[in-house]
């Protein structure tokens, strides 16, 4: 299971006036704290910044790997910049975020993911918008996992992101993804899943309650990484909790570390 | 989904004091507090009380009815206590905590679910105990639901209890309940699922962590009702959350309701 740490984006006021203020001591204090909570991927995304993302890209990608040993998960709707990024990362197997089924996008970020033979998010969105129901995502996701292996992209470095709508705009859009990662996790059990999980909340009060319920809802049906706040301690410890639960922490020697540690708490 | 309230039970220190001096008050205070915090039943338990527990349960079941309107879920091994305390208990359906597949007790207990037509807790363990796997719990929820329904018994109001074993003891107990339940569920959608949840953390650090995180997990696979505390907000607040999220609360609004009045916080 994946933590990927998502604190250095640009779209975070703090994360964009150091950018702005090119100050390197700031962006790498985040990552070294995002390091220190547990995190096991970096997010980098500096995709609000149309006009200079690939050199804001080189430089963020440079300041972090200067302070930490972490792998990183590039960051960008735009085949450019992952290529800047992808370039420079050097810490272990990269991370491209993402991929979809939309033909431009497909055909434009796979040849990175195989030059850099990263591991690869995976949106189930293809050319006609992101699916509404669970079917619709299967069938999305069919697509997209067939076409990522006839392209020799290993089961293991696949991690779908079933795409997660409002609960507020409509309450069945939660069961939808757990239903969702719980066919496809069915019919490809070596394949992973990843969400950002702030849009279920969109709307409604106490969201971060709601984040971290549906975390630990999908960790239930075979979710596997999550792009969240690590510094967030009420949501790693109930990823630490969760985690141990699935079976996936043996002898709970992690959890109990954690607990010791003071980094896992109640 | 159902909430039943365990406070009531006098193997906890403060209940236990206040039967010895019969103090109704206090008693009293605790039903009302659990109603208040959001309890659907309130589960009544003097299973400790060996050589008065009939006499106990009458008591307790009359102080408690004498000030809330919740039904009561009447907790006792013993069909005797049982009997006294459904005889007593007058506020809707009943709920009986529990039968199980052992012979005797299946025997027992029966007739007096059918005579006051309760809910019912069933025990996934037979007169060979409590199963090791999902596919024996599957086995013996096969042989319960077959004999309860053979009684007359309706499928809505029996509640499977998978019985949870200590995580600390073997790392894939947790999954174990998780997949029975997933699995019962799909073979009878109409039959609900109940459990306790502390066995599972027993001997691990950061109890609570552990107990309401596996809560959410069983909610995201099909358990519907637990017996807690529901004074501890932030249980109550993540089931808040997870039934929401479940798509069992329409708009959202039991969960918006909630977090305005205060009972549900991040």
């Amino acid at each position: 299971m994946l933590v990927v740490g998502e604190l250095i984006n640009t779209s975070r006021k703090h994360i964009r006036e150091a950018v702005e203020a090119k100050d390197a001591a700031y962006i790498q204090r985040i990552a070294k704290e995002q390091v220190e909570a547990g995190a096991d991927y970096l997010d980098i995304n500096c995709g609000t910044r149309v006009f200079d993302e690939e050199e804001t890209m080189a430089w963020l990608v440079n300041t972090v790997r200067e302070v930490v040993q972490l792998p990183l998960c590039i960051d960008s709707p735009n085949p450019k910049a992952l290529a800047v990024g992808l370039g420079l990362a050097s810490n272990g197997q990269s991370m491209v975020n993402s991929i979809s089924a939309e033909k431009e996008r497909f055909e434009s970020v796979l040849p990175l993911v195989q030059k850099y033979k990263t591991k690869v998010v995976a949106l189930c969105m293809d050319d006609k918008g992101i699916p509404e129901t669970a079917e619709d995502r299967l069938r999305v996701a069919d697509t997209l996992v067939s076409d990522l292996l006839a392209a020799g992209i290993l089961q293991d470095d696949i991690y779908l992101d079933p795409l997660i709508k409002p609960l507020g705009v409509n309450n069945q859009y939660g069961v939808e993804v757990l239903d969702s990662v719980r066919s496809i996790h069915l019919k490809y059990p070596k394949i992973h899943f990843v969400c950002g999980l702030s849009n279920i909340s969109f709307g409604l009060p106490e969201r971060k309650l709601l984040n971290r319920t549906f975390m630990v809802m999908n960790i239930a049906v075979g979710m596997d990484a999550f792009i969240l706040d690590p510094l967030d301690q009420t949501i790693m410890s109930m990823f630490g909790a969760a985690r141990a639960l699935a079976g996936q922490d043996e002898y709970c020697m992690e959890y109990i570390t954690g607990v010791r540690a003071g980094r896992i708490k109640a």
